[in-house]
């Protein structure tokens, strides 16, 4: 089946479904995207789909709720020209931090989105979503890809004394699987709250981090609050290089100016959403191309 | 069955909700609405549902991919809760103009947010949605209700020496049903272009507007652009009182001030979007209500 790659509406996803596209060397269609004077999104593909396999690229990047809609627009147009099979490549997912029912009356705001989307796609294709189990609202194949072990061979790391940690132990395989790739230790954060001052202070559970230097890996930063009390602990017990690996890099309120100042040498995110000084992103749509045609055909 | 009313997040729902809650003697459930740092949305739904039946208004207001976001986040909340029926009050629904493909590649977007809402809803009612035929999207019950005779009724017009007219003949179903109501003359108007100047024109069918109040019937206005037009050949034709009646007032850049001031005595409007200077307002919470009462048990 012939492929076309579908660029979503935000330069976020421009840039990986051209990405993709090049490493799938499969046509890439621009869709027509304008907001009438009331709002409302307009969206029109201009291409050729018919017979052919339509791969929609479309990060849910803010404004959240016009990436979705637009993402279901074009599921909609894609049916309407007939495409042969529609698969859904977003590689960040919103909402899927709200994956349970923390406080009653909530909805699970991610399974509403997945429940959509099954609507118009046959199979997602997402980078490092919150929690993987979410991905069974979806209700149809979806691949969840962690790029960790990409990123690291693509941003060439000195191997000879390094560690990764992960921020707490709910998240060590992902340490556990990047250390195995890099033949290093690794090791998590456990947290203890002072009982007289209630301050909240962390440290690695065993490893001795002086003159190493440390990756500190997470899905994502959003205030970046947990990060930036790790590295300070770091800091001040002796690491050589503090460097943050990230899937999703939000740094809410320019995070990643705090971050680099408290001594964090580097920040490396995939390139997920959109674009902040002080980063350096990795281009995920090569990794992303090799998994739909590893699980395409 | 016990009814509950879900308020949805705008001013617009609010206010609608409350009303169609008060008619129907029904509880009112005021969800907790807040937008997260990163910009999703966060619903919670602190009431009892549990065995009743939850009825959700939304109107879908600017921005309208958030509010259809939050419609569907609500209705995942009230299943979550048990709710023994689920049915939602969509007083204007965005998206209805796009309903079918105009160019090659577009999407029927009504068809895209109704396919969405049928997973949540058992339901629909809607105010004088753009073509009714629309509604087969929803592909569940589904009732449009015509305002314009309650409204009437509301306003209580002078019946003696008035008319409606339709801004084209597609329309013309809107003026003949309100006419019958105020036993009355009705008509549309017809659209000529200038040939040498290209100029569109405009004016009544048939009927002689001198001297009478002219009632100018419509779902929606926008820019007011055909209004105006119709407004002023209207006043050069003679008509005494010239008020426009529609159950949309979107209005876009202060269109209400042209339009009043090209001579218009009085814009009407149901309440289904948000308020505006010189626009008057007819809450038709109560006969959506009445709907409600005569299609549900």
């Amino acid at each position: 089946m012939k492929n076309v790659v579908i660029a979503g509406t935000n330069d976020v996803s421009n840039e990986i479904a051209k990405s993709i596209a090049n490493s799938l060397s499969a046509d890439i269609c621009n869709p027509i995207y304008k907001t009438f004077p009331d709002g409302e999104s307009y969206i029109r593909i201009p291409c050729e789909i018919n017979g052919k396999r339509a791969i929609v690229v479309q990060s849910l990047v803010y404004p959240q709720d016009k990436s979705i809609i637009e993402t279901i627009l074009l599921g909609d147009a894609i049916k309407e020209l007939k495409a042969e099979d529609q698969i859904l490549v977003s590689p960040y997912l919103a909402y899927a931090r709200q994956d349970r029912v923390f406080l009653e009356g909530e909805p699970i705001s991610i399974r509403s989105i997945l429940n959509i989307f099954k609507e118009y796609y046959n199979m997602l294709f997402t980078i490092e979503i919150h929690k993987e189990e979410s991905l069974k609202y979806f209700g149809k194949p979806s691949i969840n890809i962690r790029p960790y072990i990409y990123m690291a061979e693509k941003i060439g790391f000195d191997k000879r004394n390094i560690a990764v940690l992960s921020p707490d132990i709910g998240a060590i395989d992902r340490a556990k699987s990047l250390s195995s790739y890099l033949n290093c230790e690794y090791d998590y954060f456990v947290k203890s709250r002072d009982r007289v001052t209630g301050e909240i202070t962390m440290q690695p559970k065993e490893l001795d981090v002086k003159g190493k230097d440390i990756i500190i890996i997470d899905d994502i930063i959003s205030t970046g609050g947990t990060i930036l009390k790790a590295s300070q602990i770091l800091r001040s017990q002796g690491a050589r290089k503090i460097y943050v690996m990230v899937s999703h890099a939000i740094l809410l309120n320019n995070a990643e100016e705090k971050l680099i100042s408290s001594g964090i040498d580097k920040i490396y995110a995939a390139n997920t959403l959109p674009k902040k000084d002080k980063v350096h992103y990795i281009d995920v749509g090569p990794f992303i191309a090799s998994n739909l045609t590893a699980y395409l055909n």
